[in-house]
C-alpha cells in the first residue's frame, strides 16, 4: 500500500470517528432559517436568562474586585457552586435521601455530556456493554458507538417501561453470551426522558435496583436527570436512585445541568457521585481534558442561584414550555394523525413529543418521508437514531423547545402534511 | 478475590487515570493564602479583562435581542469567530502564509488543552510515541501518559535547542526499537515555551521539517502557540509550520488561545489544522465530548475582536509582564543564585524563569529542597515533571504570572532563601 505524504494514520478511536448527527442537525437548524425545525433540543430563546446574566456579572464586578470570576478554577469546580448544587438537590420536594447531598460529592462538568463521556471512559473498553432504555438519548448512542461500546437496550413494554417479565431471561442471555463482566453500567434517562419524554415511576425504578442486585450485577448506575427541572405542573414525585435503598449498595453518578433549565450557551452540567475514587478517575480525565469548566460560567451560575434568582426563572421557563407543549398538543390532536395509526403521550416535561408512526412507515433519514419533511420546509427527529438495537423506522421526535410560539403550530401542521401524504 | 459490592472495575484508561498534578498545584495555590505561589501557570488578576467583558455583554444584548449569545452553537465553533481568528493570523507580522489563513481550516476548543487532547485521542493508541521537546509541557506529558502513550524527547543542546548532530541516530534507533509505524506526531511548543520561555528560531524549526522528512517520518506536527501573544518587546520573528515549505506535505495542526492572554476564566482555545480529514476526526471526538465550547463565550470573545479591543488589552498586557519578567529578574540578578550554579535565561516572552540548579541538586517533588520551599511560602514547579524521560532533578519553572508585582520579589527571595540554603 503506497502512502501519499497526507494520508493519516488514525488510532482506533481515530478510524471510528465519525460526524456525529447532532451536529447535522444543529447545522441545518442554524444555517436555513426558512425550515422550522422540530429537530434540534434547542431550548427557546425568550427564556435566555438576558438579565439574570447581565445582573449576575455587575455583581461579581462589585463584589470581587480582584476579578477572580475571569481567572482559571479547579479542575472539581468552583467550591461554592459545589454547595450551591448540594444545596439545590437538597430542597427538592421528590429526593428524600437518608442522607443529604454534599458538596465532596459534586463535581462541575462541560454540560451534562462531558460527565457522560468522562464515565464511559473511566469504566469501558472497546467492547463493553451498557444497559440503556428504550428509546434512550441519541447522543450518548454515538457516544458509546465512538468509544466501541455496545449499547444494549433493556426489554421494554409498549410505553416505555421496563418488561420485567422478561428482564431475567434476558439478564441471562446477556451473561452467557459475553460474560457478566462485560456489563458495566445501567445508563437511566429518567425524567422527561429525551427523547420519549417519559419519567421512570419509583417502583419501576426499586424494582430496576432489586432486579440488577438479584442478577449479581454490581454496576454503575448512571441517572441523566437533564429535563428534571422542566416540569410543567408538578416535579416528577420520583427521587433519584440516591434517594433509593435498592441502590445503595451499587456505585451512582446523577447527572444534572444548567444548560437546559437556565442557558444552553452556558454549557455548565453536573454530576453528583457516590463512589469518591470514581469520582477520582473521571476528574483526572477532565483534568486532561480541559482542567475545569471556565470559571466564569460557573461564577454567573453560582451567583445566579446565590441570590435566589433560579428558582422564579425556572417558573417562566416551566410556564412556557407547558404552554408550548400544548400548541403541539393542540395541533396534533385536531390532525387526523390518530386516525391514520400514530400515537403519542402528552408530556408532562421536556421538550419532546415521541411519536409512534403506523407500523412499516418509514420516517429514517434518507427516507421519502423524511426527504418530503425537508421539502415541507420542516425537520424531526428520526427515531432510530434514538434506539440501541433493531432499527425501528416508525417512530420520530418533535421537539417544542426552540421554535417560537407563533411558528409552533405551522410546523407541526407541516410535519402533519408530510404524515397526511404517507398515509 | 473477592469483590465488595462498591469495588468497580475500570477501563483501561480508568485504571491508567491518577490525580494530575496541576490540580494539585491549583489546589495548593487557590486554597492557601499564604503561600506565595511561583508554581500555578495563572495569568495576573490586574489584566483580567474586566471591562472588555461587561461593554461586550452590553453589547451583544444590544446586537442580539434574540440573545442567541446564550442559545447554543455549533460543534465547531461561532463563524464569526472563525474569521476572527483567521484574520488575527492573517494580520500577524511574523507569518508570511503562501495562502492566507482561512475560517475552514479553524476550529474552537476549551482552551488549547482540549484541542490537544483530541489530536492525541484522534492519533494515538496506548503505545504509540509523540516526540516532544526537552523541557516541554508537563501537563501535555500526564494527558500523554493518561492515554497510555509514550512521550519521547528529541536530543536537547543545553541551550534547549535540537541537538541535530545527534538526530539521525536518534530517529534510527527509535525506528529499530519501536518500529517507524508507532511514531505518530511532533509537538512542538515554539513560542516562549512551557516551561524553558525559549521559542524555536525559523532555522530551527525549519531543519526540522527536513529532518521528519529525510528520515521518512511523515507525521503530524502539532504546534502549540499558547504563549505566542505574549511578548515584551517584540513578537518573535519565527513564522508558524504554516508558513514554512518545509512542512507543506506534513498534516500541520496549529493551536492558539484566548485563555492567556485575555481569560483564563473564560477558556476559549482554537486549533488551525491543514488537513480536513484529520480535523473531522478531532470534531467528531469533540461532538461526543461536549458538541460545542460554550456559545455565550465564544460570542463574547468574538464581540471584542469584533470591536478591535483586543488588540489594546493585549499592549496592557504585554507591558505588565514585561515588568514583572523584570522584577523577578533583577531579584534572581541580585541574588548569589549564578555564583552558586544555578542558570537561566531571561525571558523576551511568556510567563516563566526556567532555572537550572547545581548539577545534583534534588528539587523534585517531595524533596527536602521542595519541603523547605512550602515551609519557607513558597511553591514553584519542579522540573522533573516537564521532561519526558531521564528525570533531571535540578531544575524549577518560576513563574511571575499571577503574583501582584509587590509580592514577587518576595516570594522570589523566598525561593532564593531555600536555594541558598541548600548550597
Amino acid at each position: 500500500m503506497k502512502e501519499s505524504p497526507q494520508s493519516l494514520s488514525y488510532s482506533q478511536l481515530g478510524q471510528r470517528a465519525s460526524e456525529p448527527v447532532i451536529t447535522d442537525l444543529m447545522h441545518r437548524a442554524l444555517e436555513n432559517s426558512e425550515l422550522l425545525s422540530l429537530a434540534a433540543g434547542f431550548t427557546d430563546n425568550i427564556t435566555l436568562p438576558v438579565d439574570l446574566v447581565r445582573r449576575a456579572l455587575e455583581r461579581l464586578g462589585n463584589e470581587m474586585p480582584g476579578a477572580e470570576y475571569l481567572q482559571y478554577g479547579t479542575n472539581r469546580g468552583r467550591a461554592g457552586l459545589l454547595i450551591e448544587v448540594a444545596n439545590w438537590l437538597n430542597a427538592s420536594e421528590s429526593e428524600a435521601a437518608p442522607e443529604p447531598f454534599t458538596a465532596e460529592s459534586v463535581f462541575i462538568s462541560n454540560g451534562s455530556q462531558q460527565a457522560l463521556y468522562l464515565a464511559m471512559q473511566s469504566l469501558c473498553d472497546a467492547g463493553d456493554i451498557i444497559l440503556v432504555q428504550q428509546p434512550t438519548y441519541f447522543v450518548f448512542l454515538e457516544l458509546c458507538r465512538g468509544l466501541g461500546i455496545r449499547a444494549v437496550s433493556l426489554p421494554a413494554l409498549a410505553d416505555g417501561g421496563t418488561d420485567f417479565a422478561a428482564l431475567s431471561e434476558f439478564f441471562l442471555k446477556l451473561k452467557t453470551e459475553h460474560g457478566a463482566a462485560r456489563i458495566k453500567a445501567l445508563y437511566l434517562n429518567s425524567y422527561y426522558g429525551n427523547p420519549s419524554s417519559r419519567s421512570v415511576p419509583v417502583e419501576e425504578k426499586r424494582a430496576l435496583g432489586r432486579a440488577l442486585l438479584d442478577h449479581a450485577l454490581h454496576v454503575p448506575v448512571i441517572e441523566d436527570a437533564a429535563y428534571r427541572e422542566l416540569w410543567f405542573d408538578h416535579p416528577y414525585p420520583a427521587p433519584s436512585v440516591f434517594s433509593l435503598p435498592e441502590f445503595d449498595s451499587l456505585p451512582r453518578l446523577y447527572l444534572g445541568t444548567f444548560t437546559k433549565p437556565l442557558a444552553t450557551g452556558l454549557k455548565v452540567g453536573y454530576g453528583v457521585c457516590s463512589h469518591p475514587e470514581w469520582m477520582g478517575k473521571m476528574l483526572s480525565l477532565k483534568g486532561h481534558q480541559d482542567f475545569g469548566t471556565p470559571n466564569f460560567n460557573q461564577s454567573l451560575i453560582e451567583n445566579i442561584l446565590a441570590a435566589g434568582e433560579y428558582g422564579p426563572h425556572l417558573e417562566r421557563v416551566r410556564a412556557n414550555y407547558g404552554e408550548k407543549a400544548k400548541i403541539m398538543g393542540v395541533a396534533l390532536e385536531a390532525s387526523p394523525l390518530r386516525k391514520l395509526g400514530w400515537s403519542w403521550e402528552t408530556p408532562l416535561g421536556g421538550l419532546y413529543y415521541w411519536l409512534r408512526g403506523p407500523e412499516g412507515l418509514d420516517l429514517s433519514i434518507g427516507s421519502a418521508f423524511c426527504e418530503q419533511a425537508v421539502r415541507e420546509g420542516v425537520l424531526y427527529v428520526p427515531g432510530d437514531l434514538c434506539v440501541a438495537e433493531g432499527d425501528p423506522k416508525n417512530f420520530a421526535r418533535l421537539s417544542f423547545g426552540s421554535l417560537a410560539k407563533e411558528k409552533l403550530a405551522e410546523a407541526t401542521e407541516r410535519f402533519v402534511r408530510v404524515a397526511v401524504a404517507h398515509g
